[in-house]
């Protein structure tokens, strides 16, 4: 029986060898093939690529293109015209209502009052309501968080309350600092309204220290009229010497005017371009990032990257003769940045025609050198995901890692679909998000194209192994 | 016999098991005390960094410091300050003697004479001589080689050889693509002089299409001074204007002016600073990049984050506690670009002084983003090398590759010392390299720091695994 035990043993040691060998012959000979078609898509991408130059219009021609603006409306025509030019299968529109909030065209001025008057860069957040015309002023409470300044509770009211808990600065991702801070832009108005604060201001939401205040969307969750405060957002310089002078001096004054509202909601479009399916054409996959922007800068990496880099995956297949299984959708969202109301009505649209999606892929991460892909929990294709790595990396996608896709496609997930988003490199990113220097001339047209030829063959590959 | 053997086969199969598992056990241990070490270098380098704010003043205060240049010993006195403040237990200058090229304060110009004059931007290339003083005009022969130019031979005489090869843009790593051009800038005078060709111009080397001259060094080889000829850079757009201008009229001429000379050999230095080795003082490990740059823009990139980032490698071992047991030297090459002494210099004197160097690591391919490190070949530590990927990943650092270190720290190459180069990612690089663009602006303080604290984790390293 023993001796029976032994050989059984070292037979099984000696086929589960082979069978990992044989295996690995197999996997060698699909990558090959891989390997060539996925260099044959950078190749392109990088002697030829469209891509720049079609963000160079969104984002000078058009601009800041905020929902409900006439900008949106015309990067709503300009995505349908280039994808119609671009001979995709089939180009339409999805008409959605989208949040209409104005910056207001008047001057948005704010000042530390401390002896002297001290001028400080501020801009409004987008959903808040305006200070009275002439501006508000009061003494300032700092704090750190939510929790902070639900605690102070009644000692907020009649104050400005400075929310000034930095990124911290140890995260590599700079994703990570970000989401440990950004509570206290989107709710900070919410916990501080019902104890009578006069109004919110908030250290931008960046690493980097300087003139530049950077807005974003906050949220009075269901606080009644009346405990609506007017919120603002200021520069990081201007967060620390407002906690300097504060130090020295705990009454002086802040003051701030800005003039925006909601207006009604307004009709907008999600843009969609198809490239139909050779085998098997009701199965989706969808590609994309968001068409609206911030309103102070131009949008170039937030989210224009991802918008030209989306159309580009589609002309970069068609270019290198790729003829995808599935349908193809390149979806242009609208209103990610202050309600996500083309990312829902997708989703919606999807499950009401009964539509299977397979994979969605999104970039909003900027158009940075890549990095890599992360994908959401709950996968079933897991292992084949990181069977991909080897044939990713010599184009630096290392990181393949879980952990979150994009807010468009969010919606998307029924458990079933694979989510993807696409990670480039995060340290620029929040020095330009939401401000006025999120401009074109910050776009590297290498690390834009290195991008758009990540997310086309994540795309290809997902399409030649997913059912 | 037989069950004797299945015995003894299953008994290997499990030992080697146990070993490998036992085996994975140290290496499990060692690295989590590394790992540790290396997160707190960056948490140091991130938050408490200090390498940015000295190459604003490199950069901004100093600016572009030539061999020889009135800046270069501004840098020198700098550097030696700068590390002699920061308590290092030695500082000094080691001096050596440099070329002096001078640009000539009188502008540079050139225009394409073609029914109308076409201005162009050029700069003259590092050693070349002048033009005569009214510039010179003659017709333009376009090559794209310098087998190319040789092969016209006498067809050269009396004629601008415009080299107008342009980058790969399909190589991901474009300092591949440099490396497939660059031999035009550095030996096109030399293979054309001798065929009475008038001048030579060269299209500027990057991969971006631009206004922007590139300057860089070139070499007249053993040319006799009557056939060596001036020799300009001019900008990747108006190389390709004048191509096409060359289509429609290949008759057509160019002309250009500069004002450089070569003037007697300049004494400067490298500026060498040391923490004594705790345990093993008389085996160094060299860290450094160079202090002179070009003289057209502020030298941000190319190489002041090299510099700054090394000193900052001493700064952020003795911050973390960190006491090596080697003698760490920081070096502060002079002379990189047009001419090495610095780097040979340093070799020569450690050779006379018979100093036994360990490692050496050289950061010259600028302040961008980490990817990794590369190192030169016949290395004995190939493996113990290799086996810290998993420590650098979580860093960005994917690359470690086999394949270059550093021009300064190429002299030291004995077969024994392990030569090693700072990657960080490669896309923006020639954007800047060489040109009135590599200015302070164009560095982002997070990726520098990165810099600093990947060269830290890896010195550490060295410092703790080599003898």
């Amino acid at each position: 029986m023993k001796i029976f035990f032994l050989a059984i043993s070292l037979f099984l040691v000696l086929i589960s060898c082979t069978d990992v060998k044989s295996q690995k012959n197999i996997v060698e000979t699909v990558n090959k093939t891989d390997s060539t078609t996925i260099k044959h898509i950078f190749n392109s991408a990088l002697s030829n690529g469209q891509c720049y130059q079609w963000l160079d219009v969104l984002s000078n021609d058009i601009g800041g293109r905020l929902s409900g603006s006439p900008e949106a409306q015309q990067a709503v025509e300009w995505g349908e015209k280039l994808m119609t030019d671009l001979d995709f299968d089939k180009v339409w529109l999805q008409p959605i209502m989208v949040p209409h909030w104005v910056r207001g065209k008047k001057e948005e001025a704010s000042f530390i009052v401390n002896n002297t008057k001290i001028n400080v860069p501020i801009c409004a957040l987008g959903g808040s309501i305006a200070t009275l015309e002439n501006g508000i002023t009061g003494e300032v409470i700092e704090v750190k968080s939510l929790e902070e300044a639900e605690s102070l509770g009644e000692k907020l009211r009649g104050k400005i309350v400075f929310f000034n808990r930095p990124f911290d600065d140890t995260l590599i991702r700079t994703f990570r600092a970000y989401g440990g801070c950004v509570d206290q832009r989107y709710a900070g108005a919410m916990v501080t309204g019902k104890f009578g604060a006069l109004g919110v201001i908030v250290r931008s939401m960046t690493n980097n220290i300087d003139d530049y205040p950077h807005t974003g969307t906050m949220s009075y969750g269901d606080l009644p009229e009346n405990e609506k405060v007017p919120t603002a957002a200021i520069s990081t310089k201007a967060s620390n010497l407002l906690s300097e002078k504060l130090k020295e001096n705990p009454n002086l004054n802040f003051y701030f005017k800005q003039n925006c509202k909601t207006l009604p909601e307004a009709p907008s479009f999600n843009v969609i371009g198809e490239i139909t399916g050779s085998a098997i054409p009701e199965k989706f996959i969808v590609v994309g990032g968001h068409l609206d922007s911030w309103d102070i800068g131009d949008g170039a990496h937030d989210d224009g990257a991802g918008i030209v880099q989306s159309i580009e995956v589609a002309r970069l297949l068609k270019l290198n003769g790729i003829k995808p299984n599935h349908t193809i959708r390149v979806v242009l969202f609208m209103n990610e940045e202050n309600g996500l109301r083309g990312g829902k009505k997708y989703a919606e649209e999807a499950k009401i025609n009964n539509e299977y999606h397979a994979a969605a892929l999104e970039s909003d991460s900027g158009g940075f050198t890549p990095r890599g892909f992360s994908f959401d929990k709950n996968e079933k294709n897991h292992e084949l995901f990181m069977s991909w790595k080897s044939l990713l990396a010599p184009y630096g996608l290392h990181d393949l890692n879980i952990g979150g896709s994009g807010a468009d496609i969010g919606p998307l997930n029924d458990g079933a679909i694979s989510l993807f988003g696409y990670r480039p490199d995060s340290q620029r990113y929040f020095d330009y998000h939401h401000a006025e220097t999120d401009t074109f001339d910050k776009v590297n047209k290498r690390e834009l194209e290195l991008g758009a030829a990540s997310m086309t063959s994540l795309v290809y590959l997902l399409d030649k192994y997913l059912e």
